[in-house]
């Protein structure tokens, strides 16, 4: 059902295109320059601007001499205002972050994920997890937002659930939303982990609007922003990658010709074991992903062929991807990117802007994250941000 | 930049709403059901049916008696008050239609696509034949909300080029926007087709929010709508599907294992040809691809086969987008979609929901387009319906 709008609506998404401008100008803005970038009247800024000083999410910092009338006086956001926190659930580690409203990380820590097969423990150890980050960052529990969770697909978004992760052992069906917010008394958001690192992006960088984020992780997740909007799909699930199909030079004892069967990490090194590049043993993989990358760096043959076949699969499923959807960008990240980013970034882009199966001749910008290994836990904590603060068209309509 | 927002915005925005409203009520709406339904106020809601009824967009047409107070007056579309011009231009042919504000086509025609290789030639035939079709329907041309063009990618959207489509020859960078601008004096669109397919879905069938449109032309195309809304991509260029890579018991004689390259109608019938089902000759695609699917009705093993295995890598395709973009439900259609629907769509409907490679568990429905072969035209007319008429929050931005 479609709604209708009127001025209590208009109030409050006024407020978070003010407080969004401010927060993305660096410097700070006169009233008089939000007037000029908002089309706004001077009387609802005023309005507006008293508000957000009241609350304290915006402070005056001064005043600027332009032009022959008096001194203007600038607005910035106070990011020590708010904070919000961010806990990514990996298969391997759990990820606490917590960040402050610019979406730097004030606060960070890593906890190797139990490996019992019962979440009820898991839960209550994230809990205590969440105590100590919070503790140690030194911000006052009043001043958090609330909690985000980056989970691994699939997940069910509408009751918080984590339905069947591939790799999680006994977490099937875990209300893990509820428990946490239960555990902690904080408002808790869930999202899958690809879905949590385009937030991420798009909190932190205003000029990405259509881009799709490789997450290079134990699988490979692809997800994706169009039009400045995180696309999560019918039920919250979008982003998988590993099922696209790629072809080319596969690896000899692949198990199947998909994205997620050729290239990912674990994959990768037991390529390099099959190889004879890689002792068979059983230490973490990313370890011995790390020793794969600095066999191939220092003129290895065999795990140099890995790895650029690893490269040249990514860069065909990403020409698959850009025909499909059109996005301009594509950016790279999640916690086994980093080791590899030299190596891939700029023969993925070579590979993706002359492939002769491209439809259009834009060109695809490829990038790193900035946000580094922990883009999910600061993704989960960036959610919290952006459905508090950010401006949505869809907030002008009446609610019902 | 993010603009915000003020009355004369929310007024423009909330009419859009009450006549997408009483367009999709079937039976016309009451000024009180339209109250509780969007939410607006009483005098805002009396007002703006003011203005539509002196535009004569909507039509008063009876009381209806409900409970104890006085009969309430019933609101309807005029769907004969305004109506839009769609073209498809495809490499073999190029379809009008004209439709009226329930996207009902009112007018219909089709043309040879002239082989010439001079685009110019052919502007000046469409314009001709718009006049023709538009004295057909015996529509006043005042009430002709604009023409939309359906073309095939790439296109420049942004500046109404068909920039470089592969079947064309002749057609590089030709301005067909302001081309047919010029020689009809009409507002024009322009839009990839199966952009264009997605928007006539969208215009029809209000319940469908998050779906892919799996276009069967000459050659495939896999439109999208996510959130009710079409994905058009950074360029306008989202919906190539021929380049998604699929895998299994592929053709013999393959090009590559695209799909577009193993899966289209001008694929089949060579598949056919080679088989021995069907004569190598030089019969339009069209009639021979009907010939394959008349022998395969038959009886005929090999045309079985042939069609067969198309219908399983189309479905292997559609997991791999149902699992990257969380899709809930798969529209079939396009011009050579009839010939095979009976035989295809149950088995892809199966398929896809038993596929071991699904993420998730949710049922993905399968349906066949209620528009019929003409989609890509009747959705370029729709892009103007959709245009003019539809309520988009954007809209309520204030203009720079």
């Amino acid at each position: 059902m479609r709604r209708g709008t009127n001025l209590p609506a208009v109030g409050g998404f006024n407020q978070t295109v003010i407080l969004d401008l401010i927060r993305r100008s660096g410097g700070g803005l006169s009233r008089v320059e939000i007037a000029e970038q908002t089309g706004l009247s001077a009387p609802t800024i005023s309005n507006v601007c008293r508000r957000l000083l009241e609350d304290g999410l915006i402070v005056e910092t001064g005043k600027r001499i332009q032009g022959p009338g008096k001194p203007r006086v600038i607005l910035e956001l106070d990011p020590k205002s708010r904070f919000a926190l961010g806990v990514h659930l990996d298969p391997a580690v759990v990820t606490y972050a917590v960040l402050d409203l610019h979406g730097d990380v004030v606060s960070h820590m890593r906890r190797r994920t139990p490996s019992s097969g019962r979440p009820a423990k898991t839960v209550t150890a994230m809990a205590s997890a969440i105590d100590e980050v919070v503790a140690r960052s030194g911000v006052d529990r009043e001043r958090l937002l609330g909690l985000g969770i980056a989970a691994p697909g699939p997940i069910d978004a509408a009751r918080g659930i984590v339905v069947d992760p591939p790799l999680l052992e006994g977490w099937q069906n875990v209300p893990l939303r509820d428990a946490l917010a239960d555990a902690t008394g904080l408002p808790v958001l869930l999202e899958k982990d690809v879905t949590a690192a385009v937030v991420a992006e798009l909190w932190r960088n205003s000029e990405r609007e259509d881009f799709a984020f490789f997450y290079l992780g134990t699988g490979i997740g692809v997800g994706l922003a169009l039009g400045g909007e995180v696309l999560r799909g019918a039920t919250g699930n979008a982003g998988e990658g590993g099922t696209l199909v790629v072809s080319g030079d596969l690896p000899p004892k692949r198990r199947s010709d998909m994205l997620g069967h050729v290239a990912t990490p674990p994959l990768l090194v037991a390529q390099a074991i099959d190889a004879g590049v890689l002792a068979d043993r059983a230490d973490p993989v990313d370890e011995m992903f790390a020793e794969l990358v600095a066999a191939a760096e220092a003129g290895d043959t065999a795990a140099t062929a890995i790895l650029d076949r690893a490269a040249r699969l990514i860069a065909s499923s990403i020409v698959s991807i850009v025909n499909l959807l059109d996005v301009a960008e594509v950016v790279f990240g999640g916690p086994y990117w980093d080791r590899v980013a030299d190596r891939f970034l700029a023969t993925i882009g070579e590979l993706v802007n002359s492939s002769a199966h491209r439809v259009t001749r834009h060109p695809v910008t490829v990038s790193t994250s900035s946000i580094g290994a922990d883009v999910a836990a600061a993704g989960a904590a960036c959610l919290v941000l952006d459905t508090s603060l950010s401006p949505r068209t869809s907030s002008l309509l009446i609610s019902t």
